[in-house]
């Protein structure tokens, strides 16, 4: 999947993006040479999933840089600081963005006036992107080890029945997936007997990109909607819930897509056990707790509308946040790339972070 | 809203059934003087909620008979039994299709052979029509009777905050509606304060029918997607889950619309309380719980098309329930006609049963 499809190449000096509005009825990349037009393409999802947004933002900073350093060869770090801000709003909750460009900005601050920037840059971007593959990697690993150490599987021939909402797959990261990486790893250790996947409204990220994605993989796959995985936890014997993040903070709350909570509190009902994957560029240590993240409220044209047409009565008022925090005590386990945090709370993520260097 | 657009209306000798597909982008009603064509028509959607489905079915039976009368004045009341056997089948889930069926057959049974019925039949189909309206307005006055004695409002000011699921209203029943009843006689006893409605994938009840028939009433209604209704309860002070039902069984499981059962356990975490508004012709004291309910599961395309578009990943498996099974002890009351039961079990099933009777 992911050498086929990925979400962001750079390719001829230019950074290519996989259009996820259009997926998986259409394939295409769309270019760009411009960094505020990647800052318009984040905001209107055509890149998503906040590895992917972090990887693309760093990218952005290369032609800006590129654009800057032909403006000015002297005052280019200067100017570029005003790119870097508007990159940086282009969507408020994920925190893989402000890390990015933090990453992004040290390099900027160490090259010497007058120095071409590109190549340094580039680098570094090719770097963040490059490692977030190695760190899903890892994480896909170190998540398949906590299925394998689930007792549930102590009885013969009983393998895992998970469900995932939203897509943190290969399209969502640097290449491989997150929470579809920890999937993906398992079921190569032949420990995943079926995946349910909710549709995940209103932007249909698992009817059209999660369920693409494992279709592909040849991983046993069922679509559902999203209000029907309580169901599927009473009568179907799911073992765990399996998702991404947006966020998380020194707590071990998470914020990650809307519903995720809502699964959450189902799988607590149920006992049915809860993973987060993400990266430690997904923790953001600065914030206590997920009371104090930005939720971002979308355009409520995403729920009354599908492709142009209208679903909801006109006029109607509407809610569309686009993400929720679920509490860490909700959570079982937060698998990163440095380690495995399992029923998380400050002091165990102070210490993963720590070993995180 | 009643007054303008009934769901089902008997007139010049014909059934029109207000075609709630197309809703409310088309206000149109479809003509029927077939039993046959009015069978498909439930089964399509045409007409649904449960009690609606009863009385639709009444009305097949007039038209049935009219028609049986017709091809034999003597052998009609032996024929038609294939004609109600065929509506019964129409939507397994309702228990108020089968109901409506044997008060029919219970009148066609005490029909002298030669009689013409229809004039017989027609009376007792607005019967029951009219029955399920005054049942509405009755569990309307009960279920606001509950509302106005919970302690939250004793706080100065308070109003109720409500969520809803599907569509509970004037639309899936004789008029006035189940779930939208109480919560119109609440909002006349300005005990409202704002109800969210659950958009309601797959068919988008909530979307389409319950924001539109809100809005005409002007009771303040906000739309959100399903998956959203954790949060809400988690930050905004949500007082009531109120939603309708398609079947409850003899001790008080509640069989409605998928996504009721995953509300009623995000009610339960965040102390929110259930209220399920049906008329006893809902209640089906032959089957001991909601385990033992037939769940229809409905063609994939629902869930894998909006108007004929496709929105997710061609081939992909699909699961769609089209209900769910709140178990009792999730349920704080039940509202009918005849009375409320609080915290339901068998014994105050029964009790309220006998009641009615």
């Amino acid at each position: 999947m992911s050498e086929h499809f990925d979400a962001i190449k750079w390719h001829g000096q230019k950074l290519l993006l996989l259009d996820q509005r259009a997926l998986p009825f259409q394939i295409a990349y769309l270019e760009f040479e411009n960094a505020m037009d990647v800052a318009k393409a984040i905001t209107d999802m055509v890149v998503r999933g906040a590895p992917a947004i972090g990887i693309t933002a760093a990218y952005a900073v290369v032609l800006a840089a590129r654009a800057r350093y032909r403006e000015s060869s002297n005052a280019w770090r200067e100017a570029i600081t005003a790119d870097i801000d508007v990159l940086r709003k282009a969507r408020p909750t994920a925190v893989n963005l402000a890390w990015a460009l933090d990453r992004m900005a040290t390099v900027v601050a160490a090259i010497s006036p007058g120095i071409d920037p590109e190549a340094e840059l580039l680098q570094e971007a090719q770097r963040i992107h490059q490692e977030d593959i190695d760190a899903n990697k890892r994480m896909g690993e170190l998540g398949a080890d906590v299925l394998a150490r689930d007792p549930v599987l102590i009885e013969p021939g009983r393998k895992h029945r998970i469900i995932t909402h939203c897509n943190a797959g290969a399209l969502a990261t640097g290449g491989f997936g997150t929470a579809l990486g920890v999937i993906r790893a398992a079921h190569a250790r032949h420990m995943v007997e079926h995946v349910y996947a909710d549709e995940t409204r209103p932007w249909l990220q698992g009817a059209r990109l999660t369920a693409w994605e494992l279709q592909q993989d040849d991983i046993p796959v069922s679509l559902l909607i999203d209000s029907a995985a309580a169901q599927l936890m009473q009568r179907e014997g799911i073992t765990w819930v399996i998702v991404g993040s947006d966020r998380i903070t020194a707590n071990g709350d998470v914020v990650n897509k809307i519903g995720t909570y809502q699964l959450a509190v189902s799988a607590k009902y149920h006992g049915v056990k809860v993973m987060v994957a993400a990266p430690t560029s997904t923790v953001d240590m600065d914030l206590l707790s997920g009371e104090q993240v930005v939720i971002e409220n979308r355009d409520t044209r995403e729920v009354t509308h599908v492709a142009d047409r209208a679903i909801a009565t006109p006029g109607v008022e509407v809610l569309n946040p686009a993400f929720d925090v679920t509490p860490a005590q909700l959570v079982d386990a937060i698998v990163t790339e440095k380690g495995v945090v399992e029923k998380p709370d400050r002091k165990k993520m102070a210490a993963m972070m720590k070993n995180a260097g």
